[in-house]
């Protein structure tokens, strides 16, 4: 592959978006073609998939429902958008994507870290981020983030508290055995996670100039 | 499970739902409970999902979203209604059930019949079927009987001709391999049919009276 894989992992209200286009933006800037998507979406069906899995009027859906719905619109997406994006050379930013599926449906749901990778085998094509920021917080501040926006919560975001530390503890866990994801406080201020994200970001993009 | 469970196969137009009538009327005149259900379906969730599958605007879909798709209704399925109505004793009747799975995607998307499989594990819970009987048909007769019957196609019925070829030769490859899987030459007329399975079927409900 001669592009490069870019992943943005956290919970909603960490700051994602900012990042994502902080870097969307620094790309840019170097003449860089940039593809910004996300999951569950990215694609028409992957994107009716995602309605299903957010909709409130979804709630109980089984786990094993839910961990299949996710790996359904990554099959999509790798298959429609990120593969051909990499074989043409792009960078490809993505909100979300295995990393979710084992923090919320692994660790969350407690269906297992190793259940959730090898359902997600036949999705993935071979295709694993180059690069993953984690940006890191406590699940009560980013509820709470989420709150003072005045936006609805998803059917995810519902969950009991309890579910939300199993997420933030299963995120912990798979970036502590994993030096491509790297983890960024984001308590601190946007501009000072811009900061610490390019730098960490430029080790990948030095390499890449050179291919 | 003090239940049974009964899957018919075979593809659209073999007379599935003529069978899963008689087989109902047979069993409700002996006193038992019967569940009437079918996949992809059978609850609220699994039924939107079954629109996504079958809904003519999505083709294109890829195959390994498509066999997601399908095992998301089942984890769902299993869940909710089958496992519950086999653990209160009751006689599930299910139009399609893995054999669907093992037979289009594994064999008609050429997944691969272990691919398949595996990825319906976490699905199916450890229930499978006591009993399936395979409504035998050439693709070409099926297809014409739904012609027929003034019916528009499916996006899975829209594939051409070499997919429902392999599927049909999926479907007699896995029911060669499993002698609880009863072949039902569904060119004979439907009471013809209906005298077989139930002489078959016999054999299942027999030891069951004497739980």
């Amino acid at each position: 592959m001669k592009g490069l894989f870019v992943v943005f992992e956290g919970q909603d209200g960490a700051g994602k978006s900012t990042q994502i286009a902080a870097l969307k933006a620094h790309l840019e800037s170097c003449g860089r073609e940039v593809i910004l998507t996300r999951e569950p979406g990215g694609t028409p069906i992957a994107e009716k998939i995602r309605e299903l899995l957010l909709d409130r009027s979804n709630a109980g859906m089984d786990a094993a429902c839910e961990a299949y719905l996710y790996a359904a619109a990554r099959a999509e997406h790798v298959q429609n958008v990120i593969r051909p994006a990499l074989e043409r050379g792009a960078v490809v930013l993505c909100d979300r994507f295995l990393l979710s599926s084992l923090a919320y449906q692994g660790f969350g749901r407690q269906l297992g870290e190793d259940t959730i990778r090898n359902l997600n085998a036949l999705a993935m094509r071979g295709v694993e981020p180059d690069c993953t920021f984690y940006l890191s917080l406590d699940p009560e501040e980013g509820l709470s983030r989420i709150a003072a926006r005045g936006e609805g919560k998803d059917r995810i975001e519902m969950e009991e508290m309890d579910f939300h530390t199993r997420v933030r503890k299963g995120y912990l866990h798979c970036a502590s055995k994993d030096s491509n994801i790297h983890l960024l406080d984001a308590r601190q201020n946007a501009q000072t996670v811009t900061a610490q994200m390019l730098e960490l970001f430029s080790h990948y993009l030095n390499p890449m100039i050179e291919k």
